[in-house]
């Protein structure tokens, strides 16, 4: 199966599991809104990945940790874009879950992604409790304080910002879980494998910068010039546009350089340069100079 | 260790480890303001007095259990204050989360929470990671969709409610996830268990009818008459206040009645009696009649 049909797969059988029974009908159409259709599927391609480079010992602990992260993420993007938050319009294209199903069933939809992505994990377990509950624990540690996304967005709450601790936890830390949760999903030892993660997500965060400075709404599915409208810390500001697109190169080639050696590093290379190549904006030529 | 004592530690524990490290300070100190100083813990209560009179055969396990439930009980309770639910001003007779932190905060606080109590799980799997598993899928079971508290909430976004999955789900679910979870934290079979919590939980919906028809804003340390505003069911409404008090008599003794065989059966008898007293609102005269 190829790998963007695996991950779709998985994540579509745990929102099922969510729906089933005797649920809400609007929340349980909610859940799926959120999820479907996806972004890039960026952070369990890599968790995919690096299970896959691992040897993918156990297909449905990977699945589950793949699909645990995306629907952390997605439950971030639904808050974040809540009124007290972003109040944003649009994600993806089309309008925000608040502004399709109002602000209660956001509220529950984060919520609702917050807990599905832990059960799909115990559900995984099996005869495997143990790598079960190492992925449990790497993605609470990764969602949650003093060192989750759900820190990240809280920095922003404080008149004075912790502006490392603040990346790490609101970028970083779903890259981090996603190369640790891909080893640990196929039996290794995830330490080694945090830094690629920590590199991806750096990485990340400046092509991010990039094009919320250089593209507009329709492009980014999304509002842009957020960054420069929010005062927010951008690496465009700091570097110029050719700087950051250097510096975004520097970090990818650390990425690469990275990674644990391990039976498919080559397919793994290749899946962080396409990463790359999906991240590095193409810049407008007028604003190359 | 008084019982009180013992869970008040566990659930301090949880928090401490939530605002360790780099936590962004406001976002730490919302997370304790809205669990201390606690309710009544009706809930760990529940949880841990189950554990025991199973033989509490993993003490660390069945802190665990009481923990997390509370958790999620109180991430409940901020999100569904926020304006877009109950918009409520106070609880536990002082301004509710968002009244004192901002909504953004709120929010984050009731993820944070969410995710600290499958952590606090994950943390206690040790040597018995089949046995953390199983208590994260009944907390999962319990929380999420299609059948637990946001799934209860839900209904409410519903224009025709299934009463019964409603119920159910927005005050049953975490009863029964802490009879279970009792049972589960000591390694006995949690389904045995799941009558009792049912009807504690019904119990428990009773009480609070009662309690929200009979007293005021200053009694019940947050905002009065709310069903009756908002036109929610309530067994005053349907029965009266001595015939919702008879049913609330009724509940208990069949709760009691289903206690499975255990060491510990009196002593849990004996709390189950216990918590109806406390449940059993003292009627002003005038409104006996």
């Amino acid at each position: 199966m190829a790998l963007k049909t695996r991950i779709e797969t998985a994540i579509a059988a745990a929102i099922a599991s969510a729906q089933g029974g005797a649920a809400p009908p609007r929340l349980a159409s909610a859940l799926d809104y959120a999820v479907n259709p996806g972004g890039a599927r960026i952070r369990p391609t890599i968790c995919m990945s690096v299970a896959m480079a691992c040897g993918d010992t156990n297909p449905a602990m990977s699945d589950a940790a793949a699909t645990a992260i995306e629907l952390i993420h997605c439950a971030s993007l639904v808050h974040d874009d809540m009124p007290c938050f972003d109040n944003a319009d649009i994600r993806r294209g089309k309008p925000t879950v608040h502004r399709a199903y109002g602000e209660p069933l956001a509220l529950l939809t984060g919520d609702t992604l917050i807990v599905a992505a832990f059960e799909v994990l115990a559900r995984a377990a099996g005869s495997d409790p143990d790598r079960a509950v190492s992925l449990i624990r790497i993605l609470g540690e990764s969602t949650g304080m003093p060192g989750g996304i759900c820190a990240g967005q809280g920095w922003e709450s404080e008149s004075k910002i912790d502006l490392s601790a603040y990346h790490r936890a609101k970028t970083g830390a779903l890259f981090t879980a996603a190369t640790r949760m891909g080893a640990a999903a196929a039996g290794e030892e995830p330490d080694a494998w945090t830094e690629l993660g920590a590199r991806i997500g750096e990485a990340f965060q400046v092509a991010d910068d990039l094009r919320d400075a250089l593209y507009d709404e329709v492009a980014l599915g999304k509002p842009a010039h957020q960054d420069e409208i929010n005062g927010r810390p951008n690496a465009v500001a700091q570097l110029g546009v050719k700087g950051a697109i250097r510096r975004l190169e520097d970090i990818l080639s650390g990425a690469i350089a990275s990674i644990p050696s391990c039976p498919g590093e080559a397919a793994l290379c290749d899946m962080v340069r396409k990463t790359a190549e999906r991240l590095t904006p193409v810049v407008p030529a007028q604003q190359t100079a």
